[in-house]
């Protein structure tokens, strides 16, 4: 029992300790291990943020966050954003600040130069000074302060961008944070001093407009990226060079795999010839791994009636600033583009009464959804108005919870062997336990999935983190993330049980007690959607997909025009075989046949002249390891079968 | 060449007959045979229905029309409306007559009965009347009339419906018909006499507001159908009783294929698990062999911004009466859903500069597309709003058309005998030749395109009729006609030329003249519509599938508990064969088991007992068959490779 003098610190695994009320995260850190300390730069209290040396008055739900940790990154950023603004400061007197806020990988800020320039050659020496004020371990210092003193310091700093920004801010709620001779206004959270940050490089320079509106001041933003070790920059550098050739939207264009039309529209994509036959076949794997699995397949339109929507809480969520209502000539008829497929699911569910024997049922569908993103967030198939998710719901009573998600995580780690991925861990997501108020659906049952799902990762032998509060409030839910041949993570495949659609669209089963129950609604996405999944293909095997994935399988290169009938007549045995490609029947030399193939990353060539067409044989190439030799079209049609087969 | 007295009358095969001025149809089918002319009912004027018995003084295009012609029949039940008027006017006099046009499938007739009554018990009384009339032969007799003499007429009689009509009607262009006792106010055309009528059956009584507005009277409408021979009508109503077994609105509900939800919304369809069984394996079956014809796969969005349409023309055709444009947060964005796929692939062939090497190119999609339709207009999975079509879009040079049209037509002829449709007729559609400036594109490649057509038609031995003047004003067509078993006729599969998508995209090919050219277009579809398909392969098998599209193709019967495990493990076996099923796991009689998979169609019953189990073995039941023994898994799984192999 904790006594009056002590706050209960609630860590993610669901264990509890006792500290004196006042109590830092980095204290708490230190109690743990000092190597931990070391590596804290922030804390989530409660869900929000806040310095780890910052001190915690009541119970809380604390995570330790490190460089590790998005949100730990973040907060480095952020407070790098203000180690640079103290080496412009340093470097160029007088010159005024906008924001500075962390972004995906790094950071900027947005300065008003006033007369003075810089250019990317000046980066050099700017990085230099950071560094320099960096090795000086300044602490960020959090100042609360009245909102009159806050004018009163950049009033008298002369700072008028702040002052913009004050202006808007409740009095009580303002800080200044203070680092060397630096101070800024900001919210915060920050890492504990300077000295974590040990490499520094400016990326980019460009104009913004203050505050985003273009009536404003054009101020220059200056972007950058730091890390805590030096040998983490250099990774990052290559990492970087190595992306950019391996970006899906440059691939995409190369190996014409998919366009963007301006009269179409942006963000939805037109699937070339050769990228629909790559996401045919990854369909097609899938709805087979799924159809042994027990799902069964269903077909909805893309649209529904807006009271659908409305049904299903969509309406609120996506209403609004999402694509607007069809109107049609009937005044009282309005439908929506579909943003899910669970309602039309609920729909299908609800054709017949079920009974608890009927039970698992599993629809699944590669339905195409509509959502309307800002342009500004448009990017290549990872950001996209329209795409097809591989989805599937599961309708299952509460005892059969486990047993789904155990039969999902074989599923999804079938695809991702299947696929090449073979690094991966999975966050399992529950409930706050101190404010169980905040979520839908009965206690006892969340309390059954919540150990289901624990079990269920357990008994696969899941690499798992667990986070408190991190639950839907619909339902607890399991995230895989996978790396990739760079390194970089991505987030795939989602497991995530709903207490609410069930609810809302009255769903019901008849118990064995002949009594009506409402079943639990899982869904799972392995994939998550079929753009984003295949940009991540594209860029994780660099173009060069397995065998069984590859658009064009086999190129026939007739030697001469003389071999063309003989090379057609490869291709339609071949494709007898279910072997798939093309004849070059190109007026060029055979060397650059070859060269071309190469290029374009087709697996395997088969040469044909005199001596092929004569035996009924082929020249066999392979990319990247060269001839392998002459082959009869059986033979080879053999060995690509063994070749192709699936991991 | 004719005298100034002669008309020149141009047949639809193209061949031209000199006539005195004023000649009639009838004249014209005499001067042809007297058999013909004994069949003629009506007669198609330069696209106009006219009597048969009107004269012709201008140089026409004439089509002689038939009973078995649709606009035939429509003039024969127009013709019978009247006859039931005459009838009616004999049994209940002073009753007043509202609008009395043909339908579908018969005809009907508005009347005010003013007090007096009609049940269906009055039916026989008034057909007996009906055919005693026609015995008369009555002539059908046209009276051009000016609007003084009509409204004359009908204050007369007192009928204040026709008055209403003829108000809004324009002087000089009112015709009356009178046949025998009774005569209407009418823009015909209409048979030649009352003795063609040799059966009449009336099949519904109903209530109908005047002018179809609620705000107006109710009147009866009386609906009945008739026929030139009494077989004919005995037929019909032995058809109408076998139809109505096989609609496949019921058979959807009985077998688990579709479902409506009005929350979803009226027209459009959910594929339940076993219609979307059904339909990938007919989307398989038809990719399978498309691949095999050189067409590619494509996937486009199912929106398209409004300017696409607009350039397209569809914004014109579908914009007002259709779901209206999406609106987004950003007010210069504005969206369709698509109505045709053909915007979107014509976007994709610009995608890249193309030559004339790299014609033909074909994108296939199935592609959905949504239209508003009136809901009285909705029809099962027939009448939809949102319909996948399997589409494709053949770009190609002008000399590739009559290649182009074999190879398509061949792939349909393919469809179709996979599929047990082997009576099947073929219609082209040619320009109006007197009229060519009403058609877009280049009269050389009409020319060819036409003659292309014909002679590809005539290479592949097709039973085809030609109409002239049935072009769309974008290109000629050929469209197949198919007779199901029960002998009714459904239109599947067009071929259509379209010369306007490329000039109104612009689209373009370097020619081997190194100049740019346009691509011809064409458009075809073997099914139509999956929806479409689906329904007419419903009611054409009963639902008894061919074995290979049978969504559930065995059912594994274990005759009880105890047997449960062996037929999960034949399950997986066999699933590993593709073969897809369901163990029946209910706790019933086998007798009861087998009833149940004989009544839900399923072509194979496994039954699994004692014996069975200890020998490996399964007792093969055969739907409609009975007892084919015992055989192994492995050789039941031969057994049903060869049974289920695509015609």
């Amino acid at each position: 029992m904790k006594d009056e003098s002590q706050v209960k610190i609630t860590l993610p695994d669901g264990s509890e300790r006792f500290y004196p009320k006042g109590v830092t995260a980095l204290e708490i850190a230190l109690s743990i291990s000092e190597g931990l300390a070391r590596n804290v730069i922030a804390a989530k209290v409660n869900n929000e943020v806040w310095d780890p040396t910052r001190q915690i008055t009541e119970d809380s739900l604390v995570k330790l966050l490190t460089w590790n940790d998005e949100d730990g990154k973040a907060t480095f950023w952020h407070s790098s954003a203000h180690l640079l603004a103290e080496a412009l400061e340093a470097l160029y007197p007088g010159i005024k600040f906008g924001t500075g806020p962390s972004i995906e990988k790094g950071f900027y800020y947005d300065v008003d130069l006033g007369g003075q320039t810089i250019s990317q050659e000046d980066f050099p020496k700017i990085e230099a000074k950071m560094l320099e004020l960096a090795r000086q371990k300044n602490e960020y210092i959090r100042k609360p302060i009245s909102k009159a003193e806050a004018i009163d310091y950049f009033t008298q700093k002369g700072d008028e961008y702040k002052l913009e920004l004050i202006d808007g801010l409740e009095d009580g709620s303002i800080t200044l944070y203070e680092q060397g001779s630096f101070t800024d206004l900001c919210r915060g959270p920050h890492i504990p001093n300077t000295g974590f940050i040990k490499a520094a490089k400016l990326t980019n320079i460009a104009g913004a407009y203050w505050r985003n509106k273009q009536e404003n001041k054009m101020l220059t933003r200056i972007y950058g990226i730091t890390f805590p070790k030096q040998k983490e920059l250099e990774e990052y550098v290559t990492l970087m060079e190595e992306a950019k050739k391996r970006d899906h939207r440059r691939l995409g264009k190369e190996l014409e795999l998919f366009a963007f039309s301006e009269k179409v529209g942006q963000g939805l994509p037109l699937w070339l010839p050769k990228g629909a036959m790559l996401r045919e076949r990854l369909q097609a794997f899938l709805s087979k791994a799924q159809s042994r699995a027990g799902y069964v397949p269903v077909i909805t339109p893309h649209i529904g009636s807006k009271d659908l929507y409305v049904t299903s809480g969509h309406w609120d969520k996506y209403g609004k600033d999402s694509f607007q209502p069809i109107k049609t000539p009937n005044l009282d008829e309005e439908y929506m583009l579909k943003p899910m497929n669970c309602p039309h699911h609920c729909e299908i569910y609800k054709t017949s009464p079920r009974s608890y024997k009927d039970l698992p049922l599993r629809f699944s569908e590669f339905g195409t959804v509509y959502r309307y993103e800002q342009s500004g967030e448009l990017h290549g198939l990872t950001r996209v108005r329209g795409f097809t998710q591989d989805d599937a719901h599961i309708f299952c009573r509460p005892d059969q919870v486990k047993e789904e998600f155990i039969r999902v995580i074989d599923l999804v780690l079938y695809v991702f062997k299947s696929l090449g991925f073979n690094d991966y861990s999975a966050q399992i997501s529950l409930r706050d336990p101190n404010n169980k108020e905040k979520y839908i659906g009965k206690d006892e049952d969340w309390e059954k999935a919540e150990s289901a799902i624990i079990e269920a990762a357990a008994e696969r032998g899941l690499s798992t983190v667990t986070e408190l509060g991190e639950a839907a409030f619909y339902g607890p839910k399991l995230d895989f993330m996978v790396r990739d041949a760079l390194g970089r993570k991505w987030q795939l495949g989602t497991i995530q049980v709903d207490y609410q659609l069930p609810q809302r669209f009255q769903l019901e089963y008849t118990g064995s007690d002949n009594q009506k129950h409402r079943p639990v609604m899982i869904h799972r996405a392995p994939f998550g959607s079929m753009e984003r999944f295949t940009a991540i293909l594209i860029e994780n095997t660099a173009g060069q997909f397995p065998l069984w994935l590859s658009p064009d399988q086999i190129a026939i290169l007739p030697i001469s025009e003389k071999f063309a009938d003989y090379a057609e007549e490869v291709f339609f045995q071949l494709q007898d075989h279910d072997i798939r490609g093309f004849v070059d029947h190109r007026d060029e030399k055979i060397g650059r046949k070859i060269r071309d193939a190469e290029v374009t990353k087709v697996p395997f060539m088969l040469i044909v002249g005199e001596k092929e067409a004569a035996e009924g044989k082929l020249s066999v190439r392979r990319k990247g390891e060269g001839d392998l030799g002459s082959m009869t079209i059986e033979e080879f049609a053999a060995f690509f079968k063994k070749e192709a087969s699936i991991a």
